[in-house]
């Protein structure tokens, strides 16, 4: 037998330790390879030698990683040059596989991750390098080609719902209230901000009004929604992902609506959210306008977990070992809905050329015509991806977590 | 017998309905009054008529309420004048109570609220009305007098922390990490910030520096504080108080550090958390800083509420109507701690004038010499009132809540 060695690479989520914990579970129960390193930051810290054994590490430190948010193997975000630029890297890092005698790199991560996977891969058939390259999806924002969903977004599509539902109880107290505007990450895709759509209050949307980044954004129109819904019903709860683009193709988080700029003259980037408040204030809807950024509570909110989303994760490291001793390289393990009522999913390996670098947007056809709110169907896609609460470990009152990369 | 009326006022908490249904079940137990009428939107709405009648809500839809976020009896900011100074709406609403034939008014709300009390119970003693004024706590900020804490503060200070304690593995999981600012609520108070300490990592504050409004803030020594770990550990938690003031007595969030201003000329604020941010980038300690204000989700986040705070609510709610029965007017319920380890409390009235318009700041010795921490007996206070999680219902797998004011 020999070794393996996993990574975890780019933005974190809440269930991306689970992908290593099925890893190396299955290596337990496959009796597959010695020991299974986890390799710390990424390409980067193994670069720099940086690893741990992960095939010592108890079991019941094991099930509280499982549950533990955020890369807890560390992480980087760190692009390979392709082999053909440059060999360097390529053969520093075989070398410090061979020291190991590493037979199959597995890499946790995104679209990013996923070109080094095929890069590795490349490599691996020119050089006829005995080592499986093998990618596990990872990310919040649900941009990843071929796979029904990414592991990580269930959590995050979780935490925004249940945060939505919360937020417009408080954002309703008032006999006059105003506008909720929250904003979502995403980046140049809906995803995150279209599962806000999954908090209902007494059967309706709570939120309002939902953009995303696949439809241009017309502030003319936006403004008339807003006005006509404030005036209906003395408030409004918008939420709008961070990535919205104007007509002209410019994103709304770099336009400076205020000409805001410091003493030096540099012009302050206020986000998509303040963007959207300072507009409604300036048209003279009202003054009452709240801005409400998710930031990095999204990735990380492992006490608002999704189940489901534990489980896949978990799956998918499970079956990327499985991939490996198939004899596969070059592939991603990706998901498939077998079914949505009940909801079934198995997987499936995807050559990782065809994900990298690309991106997975949300279809334009969940989008209702009017273009600020999402359709049933996209609520019967995301409906099942929050399914289920973790049984966090507890220590005093505070879920108990653990991380390798401190 | 006759009827009572509740209502709520001010900024909602996460467990402000609980002492709403403390009190219809304490009703219901103690066959005091025919109905409990809820007032919609505190003072302000009674004042234009808007109730409901509590008694008839059926036992499953208060189980829920009991678990509902934010004030599901709908809010209001009203300062009544007093009635030396202004007749009319005492009169008024003194009117409205005949109509319904109240016998005791209960108010849950924070200092502002238990003025009213105050002032109500004034008016009553002087024109000898036969109504029992009665006030409950609620805030967040765990700001009045008297109380040992305030329902809603562990729910927060529960929050507070898990957030902490997730977010510290998200701002570290690459090898060049940078510096993250958690901004809290609490006014000019430290209670909402000083509960970070309690996210532990590895046995240690996972927050490396908390800083509260007790302790006039040097942007010299905050600097220092942060310059010297970040050279150490690569890496700082920076949790701040909204009401940080400088030595000069101005709030931080009030100073344009950047002179930022907009178009017209009118300087933009950017809170704490944006105010250090550029204070350590214009040091030139880092560019890596990042600043996250946890705004509202502070006073709604149900789903990680405590469950301590819950039960405290609904008992401070319940015995609010054994004091009316008891005769006691123009009193506050306020909690005892009765013992620490295992903590047990009781509840005492203490007269709202007492209450009214005070301010309970964080005690000076449970604040580090250094001035950028909290202490060991901060920690011994504080961990009590987080414990427990709540069994909410679950609809869909989102959290059910049912509020009344809509």
């Amino acid at each position: 037998m020999a070794n393996c060695i996993i990574a975890q690479s780019g933005g974190p989520t809440s269930v991306i330790n689970s992908s290593v914990v099925g890893l190396v579970e299955a290596n337990h129960n496959l009796n597959a390879f010695d020991t299974v390193y986890g390799g710390l930051h990424g390409i980067e810290g193994i670069l720099n030698k940086k690893f741990i054994n992960l095939s010592d590490v108890s079991q019941s430190k094991l099930d509280i990683f499982k549950y533990t948010p955020s890369s807890g193997l560390g992480s980087c975000r760190y692009k390979l040059k392709s082999h053909t630029e440059s060999l360097e890297e390529y053969e520093k890092l075989m070398e410090i596989f061979k020291e190991l005698d590493i037979k199959a790199f597995f890499y946790v991560g995104g679209n990013d991750s996923m070109d080094t996977i095929s890069k590795l891969s490349a490599y691996g058939k020119e050089y006829n390098i005995d080592i499986k390259f093998i990618g596990i999806p990872k990310t919040i924002d649900n941009d990843l080609m071929y796979t029904d969903h990414t592991p990580g977004f269930g959590s995050a599509a979780k935490f925004i719902s249940t945060t939505v539902l919360e937020t417009n109880y408080d954002a309703s107290v008032y006999m006059n209230n105003g506008i909720f505007i929250l904003e979502t990450m995403g980046r140049d895709t809906g995803w995150l901000a279209a599962s806000a759509a999954l908090a209902k209050e007494n059967g309706s949307s709570a939120a309002d009004f939902i953009y995303l980044p696949e439809k241009p954004f017309v502030v003319g129109k936006f403004l008339e929604d807003v006005n006509t819904r404030f005036k209906e019903k003395n408030r409004v709860y918008v939420v709008a992902s961070e990535g919205l683009i104007n007509e002209q193709g410019d994103f709304l988080a770099q336009i400076n609506p205020l000409g805001l700029h410091d003493n030096f003259g540099h012009a302050q980037l206020g986000g998509v959210g303040n963007y959207l408040k300072s507009t409604i204030v300036d048209a003279g809807i009202t003054t009452r306008v709240k801005a409400l950024e998710l930031g990095i509570l999204q990735r990380c909110s492992m006490h608002s977990a999704s189940d489901l989303d534990i489980d896949e994760a978990y799956q998918v490291g499970y079956d990327a070992l499985k991939y490996a001793l198939e004899g596969l390289t070059g592939m991603m393990v990706a998901i498939k809905r077998e079914s949505n009522t009940p909801y079934e999913y198995s997987t499936f390996p995807i050559e990782t050329t065809k994900v990298a670098n690309k991106v997975k947007y949300f279809p334009s056809e969940w989008i209702n015509e009017a273009g600020n709110h999402v359709t049933e169907k996209a609520l019967d896609y995301l409906n099942p991806l929050i399914s289920g609460n973790p049984s966090l470990h507890f220590e005093n009152s505070l879920p108990k977590y653990k991380a390798f990369n401190k």
